[in-house]
């Protein structure tokens, strides 16, 4: 059985990188740092969790074409905890101060 | 009877600015210049028309969750020539060379 979203890299050049997950209802990002700050536009509406290191759970409904913005240095494990398939696209600014 | 798209600024800070543009058919944007490089994310499948002030037009199909990347410096008008509403994210790269 699957347990990883599916990440495809659309485009990237020095100020940004562009990626689309695929979640299958239960898949998860694994564990990451966000390098850069980043835009997440949905693309369909649905249901992610995201869990930190130290244990806490950020629950967010997600609604196709809303999209927000975080900051970098944010560490998460991001699950479709939605009953069906999920997608959304990430853009990564690389002009923000990485974080290592 | 409405004839332009309708443009949502969602977020914009130093780096990023962006805009959901809601399109029912015919609607457009209106003659504009892109003053930054921009990423494109559409929210659902439809058909755009771009025009250019030289009399060409661009035609292109648009897939929800397929973005494209385009640079600075574009002048068009854009209509929706499909039959449905669509709409799309548009991701303004403000660290970009501004084109004036």
């Amino acid at each position: 059985m699957t347990t990883t979203a599916r990440a495809s890299v659309q485009h990237e050049d020095d100020q940004v990188r562009v990626t689309r997950w695929d979640f299958e209802p239960g898949t998860r990002t694994g564990r990451h740092v966000h390098a850069y700050d980043y835009v997440v536009v949905p693309v369909v509406d649905g249901h992610i969790s995201a869990f930190a290191p130290d244990g806490s759970v950020s629950e967010s409904h997600l609604r196709a074409g809303q999209s927000y913005a975080r900051p970098a240095g944010g560490e998460h494990d991001v699950v479709n905890t939605g009953g069906a398939w999920l997608a959304f696209v990430e853009i990564e600014l690389k002009g923000s101060s990485p974080v290592s």
